[in-house]
Formats: structure tokens, sequence, C-alpha cells
């Protein structure tokens, strides 16, 4: 189902936002205050390396963590290819979404996604935002993602999808590029675990790395499977109540496929 | 069709059950009573890596065998994504789903489902639990999976599906997380070779592993193929008399399919 | 779109006919009359290699070449997975598929369908029988594989399907055990280049090893892109004209394809 | 979504147009005005590998960059699998298609889709020509390719697609195998990034490599999820304006997948 070397792009650089941010020329390794917390940062690399390899990211999307020395702040790979990141390429970013010290490097555009979320969500640890490829036929045909089996119970009764149009006059890029945007896509995500962009792609939550990986990765499959199941007959979904005690059990289940993707992964620098 | 990296795990971890059985701290090679069938626990691993590889389990699912110097034991590896199962993770288990000695592992919360099932059915010597992608489409809307041509003819008139709420009353976590959950499962299953879990998976039964992989394989690969077929026109299934003749002569082919894939995973530990 | 580590076996093996011919317990290298050819018998073993390389075949399958020397006789592996085949499992066999000396080894119960298909057409110098995916819907539907794009022109007017049930009376296991159903498929195929059996997979012939495993291929590739453009709307087939124009450009396209496809499986033994 | 061992092929070799080229015998390496660009011709053969190694291009298709020396000349490999090209298989033609020095090297037939884009829209410095596989269903059923998602944008409000049958009288073999079938084919393009050839493939223009194997991917991409999307309801694309504005930012990001597309493929020669 998910085949590896692609998903959807999301992070569109835009050049003047770019400008902003890569004052310094030099390309050399930035400095992460969480760079104390080695452990954090491996998992991010690996959180990066794993949804490439999965097929939930492809040359684009991204992912981040609140640091967990300092909550005003997060951690997220420069502007790159998720499977191209190495622990150097780690930047800290404030809630507002400004790099700490970028070393030069280019920065994400949609960097506020995150920024806004973990504003208003103090539960939310690591986010992932992506446009895998099952998820986009509901984005744009307003078809609710919803828990098609057990494994897809974080969905709940459904999770939201935000559309653009409705957050700003005038049409857009489609992008979520100031902060702005960024607290009307947090509006609408509200205590969801996952929300749809209409044309553009999902954005998952969690309250750790593995949980927010384990998140993306099922959401993709649950939009596959919630696909195939509408072309073969009326879907019997999980009720609410179901999704509600499945999802406490997948709490506890976040570390097993974490353990097999970095074993797939292996060694990371 | 069957992208290896991943199908739907499924034997999820109930915190409460796994302490009763992690008495033990330390994480030795447990001595499973079958130690002195070498052969019959190295055929098990390729089982899980096989399965893995196929993409019948993801970081989910397990298989189990019958132990053949006791057919009141059965054997299957502790809780892990089956693709990293080696020899020294196989434990035992008796058939109410307790381990002999579980040496400090986790077991699957979904032990119930192996033992529910070697309890009620003699003829049964291997199981296979997954949540194969393709399978899924038709538990959630009761759609009958029916062998489209000879290689699922195993499937004779149809696999059952198991709808838990009929189980029990009020609202389930979906899992077969106890003998009483086991027994009805087992029950539904009757003399059928497989059956479909709504909203969760599907259970494969054989009568030695090679048999059961197959039909786990070909479970999910017919499954594809009648999906695919019900999109395109009205399907002429094989007739009831049909798969009478054509499953016989699977029960004489799994070695060869076996064979290619022992070779595609290469040597095991 | 073809996975390659599935399509869908056939040559279900059956004992008695097996009983037959392996007469000799001793394991050693059969002697083919054409292994003065060895060139014939590399392409036959990287057809094989190629086949399951590009998802046609998986653990069953098979591709036979008429020998060059002698036109009576033909060529093909013994009983085993595509993939696996090598050099020294190559076999031969007469146009009523007996094996002129197996060496101990079993052989493809559906020889049959080689057999008869060399009897009838004598233009026909090699021969593909798979179970690849993509074409079993339209067996078993009833729908005609017909040419969507221009690589797909040597199906013509559209490939014929054959029947079983109208074969023989009473119902069958599905496969071509014996001669007389091969008459009846070769019948049935006329002067077709493929002909869809329902309930079980397809077979290819063509004027070369190189051209059958094309035809094997792009029947596949046709199939898929046949039931997704079917989903979307009314399909604009190539007009039968079109496709004799396309097909006669074919048949100088297919070393291209089979040089690259011999470069992704490397050296041969 | 994208397997990557197959699209499907196009430049089929027409026997009379190569003998016109294939004069000198000797299979020498060409000498390409553009070899004083070195870095022009590597960024060449990674487009090549990197379309083949997406399932852009299977054993056919072909891609090409128009001489930044002399932009009456263009670049492109011999008539070969793309993912078989290194630097010495590149020829330079002229916009007429005819190869400057074929050093003995067979030419592609639709060599002429090239020169005749080139001819017509100066802006274009690149082009890939493919038949990948998800964007078949749309021009035979006459269904637009139009932007699901932002990826997408470069389709603006929907891809042209090409009848041959309208561009000559009486039935072809599909293939645009000369200038005349060039400058219809150049005609229905227009000012359009992508145009869809009914019963054939598709082409991309774009203003540099990366660009134009940007939009080939994404082209499949989109296409892939517009069916998908059309199978789950009514698709809600990107207007005109947003198309326009998304695609100002796709111009900024084509560097992006390059790299890590690169980096898939590692040293070339």
């Amino acid at each position: 189902l998910l085949t590896p070397r692609f998903a959807l792009p999301v992070a569109l650089l835009c050049a003047s936002a770019l400008a902003a941010v890569t004052v310094a020329a030099r390309q050399s390794a930035p400095v992460a205050a969480s760079r104390q917390n080695p452990a954090l940062i491996e998992d991010l690399v690996y959180a990066n390396r794993i949804l490439a390899n999965q097929g939930v990211v492809d040359g684009f999307g991204h992912v981040s963590v609140r640091d967990d020395k300092n909550p005003s702040h997060f951690l997220m790979s420069s502007s790159m290819a998720p499977a191209l990141v190495t622990t150097k390429d780690i930047l800290e970013y404030d809630l507002e979404g400004a790099p700490i010290d970028a070393a030069g490097r280019a920065v994400y555009l949609e960097r506020f996604i995150h920024a806004a979320i973990y504003r208003a969500r103090p539960d939310v640890k690591a986010i992932v935002h992506s446009h895998s490829p099952a998820v986009i036929p509901f984005g744009v045909t307003g078809t609710i993602l919803r828990p098609v089996f057990h494994m897809g119970a974080f969905l709940g009764e459904g999770a939201p999808i935000f559309e653009i149009r409705d957050a700003v006059s005038g049409p857009t890029d489609m992008l979520i590029s100031d902060n702005k945007l960024g607290d009307a896509l947090a509006h609408a995500l509200g205590g969801h675990a996952v929300i749809l962009l209409r044309g553009h792609g999902s954005t998952a939550v969690g309250n750790s790395i593995q949980q927010v990986v384990f998140r993306a990765f099922y959401t993709e499959v649950n939009a596959k499977l919630q696909a195939e199941a509408m072309a073969v007959g009326k879907v019997n979904f999980l009720t609410p109540e179901e999704a509600a005690k499945a999802s406490k059990n997948l709490d506890t289940l976040a570390a097993r496929p974490w353990e097999l993707w970095k074993a797939q992964i292996g060694k990371i620098k």
C-alpha cells in the first residue's frame, strides 16, 4: 500500500520568507539548545528517516518535537528532504516559528504549522506535516476520515478538514505561510489528533515522537482502507466508544513498530 | 500488490494482562519444550519473517504452531514485530494461553486467539493472525470473501465474519483479549480455513506452518483481486465443487512458494 | 503497479501425474538436447527470473521455448518457483508434454498448456503461463481485455477467455492437467497472442522468448490500466487498425526492455 | 503508489527511420557539442536515471535538454532504456530532430516530439516524454487532468489531450514519428506545461531539467490522486487563481526533491 519512495511534499519554500532567516551565508552546524539531550535529537532524525522510508513523506514534509528542556521552543530540521536529515541539520525554533540560530540554513516556510499548534496545545509534544497520498482524496472531496479499524482509532469521530478559503479572503498559494494561517489551522484542529488540509495534505499531533509517527503512518493506512472499503460497500466504522477504548490501547503500542522501523533504517549519524 | 513493508498490526498489548506474565525482569532466552525440535522453531521463525516480507503483517500480527511433541502446548514469539523474531524469542504456551516460561518477556495480548482455536480444532496445527490490508474492507462492509481463482480455493463457500459486538455486551477495544472472546471467535470460525474480524483483521488456520502461511498470503491476494473484480463487473466465483477440488491440489503445493520465500529471507538466526 | 514479489501461482502439482515422471530418485542435472545451444537456455533462465522480478509470476507460473534445433521438442524448467531457476533446471519435453529425461525431477502439472499450443501453432516459439494479478478480474467478470495504449497493441481486437466448464462435463480443479484440456485451450486461443483462463490466469505466446516476455509483461500493465480507465470513464480503445499498425512496431521493440530487465538481474548461473 | 520498476515505454523504433540515421556501424561514443558543458550532460543522465527510479519511465520514455551553448540544438540519449543511460550515450540533435553525429547509434523514433516543441516554444529548455501509468486512463477517457493539490499546480486549468486521429487521415501506429505530427502535438500543447496523448502517454515541458523532472513526477502523482478522489466523491480542485499562485512557489522548489533523487541514485558515470 504505502510505496515508500514517495508521498507528497509540503513545505514550499517562499523566497521572501527565506530571505529573512538565511542571514548568515555559512553552512555550519546549528547549535540547538537541546543538544544537551542527544536522545531527543536522535529520535527526531529517526522520525524523519522513518516517515520517508514508510512513504508518509517524499521530498517534502516535516516533523518536529517540542524541546523537553524548554517547552516554549521546538526542534525541526532545516529545509531539506526528510530522508537526508542528520543530527547536524536540527534547528531550534521559538513558538513564533523563528529559528534561534539558523546558522545560515534555509528553514521550512510552513514552520508556522508547528509553532501555532504548540502555542495552542500544551499537550502536544510532536507534530508531523505531510502530503501522504491516500489522505488527499478525503480533503478534496469533503469525505470524513474515520476509523475503519482499531489501528486508526485515534481518528475518533472523524478528522476535521481545514479549508484555507475560509481563513483568508482571496486566493492563496495553499500554504500555511504565516502565524495567522497557523492559528486558523490550530483552531480547526481543536482537540483532534489529525487534521486534513484541502488540496494540500494533513497534520498529525501526538504526545511523543513515537506516537505522532505512529499516527501519521496509520492515518495513511486508514485512508487507503477507507477508500477501498467505500468502493466495496457501506462501511461499518468503529463507534466513538469503540474508538475511544481502542485508542487507549494504541497509546501503549507505539514502541513496537518504532523498534521495527528503526531497525529498517539502521544506524544514523 | 502486496507492498512488503506493511500490513496491519494486531496484538495490542494490554498493560494489565502483561503484568501477569512478565514477572521475571531478566531478558534471558526462554526455554521452549520443543527446543528438542529445532526444525519446528526454525520454520516458525521463517514464518514470522516471510509474513513480514510479503506484507501480510507489519509491526504487528503473529503466527503460532502447535507443539508437535505436546499437542496441548503451542509455540509463538514473545511480543515483538514479526520481522525481528529470532529463534531465541520463541515462547511456549498452554491451551489457556498462559506462557510456560516467559523468561521476563512480554507476551501478545491476543494469544487467546491461538489458544482458543487450538482447543476447539484438533486438526489445526498452525495459526496466523494479521491485519493484512486488502481483507479489512470485506470485514467492515460485510462482503463475503470468496475464491476468485484457484489459489484462493481454501476459502470454500466464503469466509465467515466475526462481529465482536455480538460476543459481548457494550463497546470493546476490538481485541480478542481473553479466553471468552477467543471461544466466541473459534465458534464463529467453525470448520473454516479463514475468518475475518470486523474492524480488526483476519485469522487463518492450517495443518502445518507452510499451509497456514500459504493461506494467509493468498487470502490477502484473493481479497485484492475480488475487490478489483467487483469494480469491473459481476464476479463468477469458483463453485463450491470447483473450490473443493482445487483446494485439494493446493494442499500439495505449499512447499513451492515456501522454498522461494525462504530463499528471499536467507539464513536466519 | 507491478509489485514484483508476487503474481499468482499456477502449476499445481498433481501427485499422481508426478508419480509417472519422477521415476528416478536422483536429483542430477538433466541433459537437454538443446544443451548444444546454451544461449537459448540462458535466455530461458533469464525469462524465468525477469518474469518473477517484474511481478508477472510469483512462486508459480512457467515459461517455455520451442527447441530451435528440434521444433517437435520444447524446453522448460522442472517444477519450481521461476525466481530460483538456473540453467541446470531446464528440462526437454516432447509435444505430448512428456519429459525426455526428467533426471528424477518433478515436472509442472500444467505442461500440457505448452505442449498443446506448440502442437497447434507452428508459429509459436515461446509461451508464458502466469496468474499475473491485474488480469484475473477480466477473466472472472467476462470483461474483454483490449489495447488501452500502443504497448498493449498485440491484444488486437481483444483476448479470448477460456471457460473450463465448457471443455469438460462436471466440476474441475481449474487446471489444464491433460492433453484434452490443453487442446481445448489451444482451440480457444486460435490465432491470438494472449488468452485468459477464467478463475485461473492467462497465457501469452510469441515468436521468441523476448517477445513473449514483453507480451506477458504488457498484458499485465494493460489490464491494470484498462481497469483504472473503466473506473474513470468510457474508454476509447485503439481501433483494430491502430492496434495492427502499433503491433508491428512492438515487434521491433522487445530488445530494449529485455536489455534493461537482464541488467536488473545481473549474471545468472 | 509509483512502483519504480515500470511505467510505460514509448519510443517505438521504426526500422526504416532508424536505417536513415544509423549509417555508421561503429558503436563509439558520440561527440556532443555541449560536451564543453559536462554539468548539463550529467544532469541529463541523472534525469534519465531518476525518471526510471521513480517509475515515470520503464524500458521506454526519453528526456531531453536544450543545448545551453546553442539553443537551436538539443541533447538526448541514443535509443535505449533510460535506466541504462550514461554520459557516453548522449547525442546532439538539431531542431529538425536530426542527430549531428549519431556515431552509429540508433536514435529514438519519437525525437520529433522534442524537436517540434523546441521549435515552437523558445521558453522550453527541457522535455520529458513518458507512458507513466496513472496518466493513461485520463487520455483514453477524455477526462481532464487538473490540480488536485498544490504539487500539481502547474497543471493550471487542465492539461490538453492530443488526439492523433485529428492530426492525420487514416489509422496510425500512434507514434509521433515525423515533424508533421510533432508540429500537431506542439500546436495542441500551446502554452501548457503538460499534454496527454490519447492511447499513448504524456509529455511535460519545463524551463530546466529539474523543473521538467519535477513536473513529470507530480503529473503522475496528481493523476493517481485525481482518479482516487473521483472514486470517493466530487473533487474540489484548485481554482485557476490558487493554481497560479501555488505554481509560482513550485518553481522555487524543484531543487529539494532533485537532491533527494540524486542521492538515491548515487554517483553516475
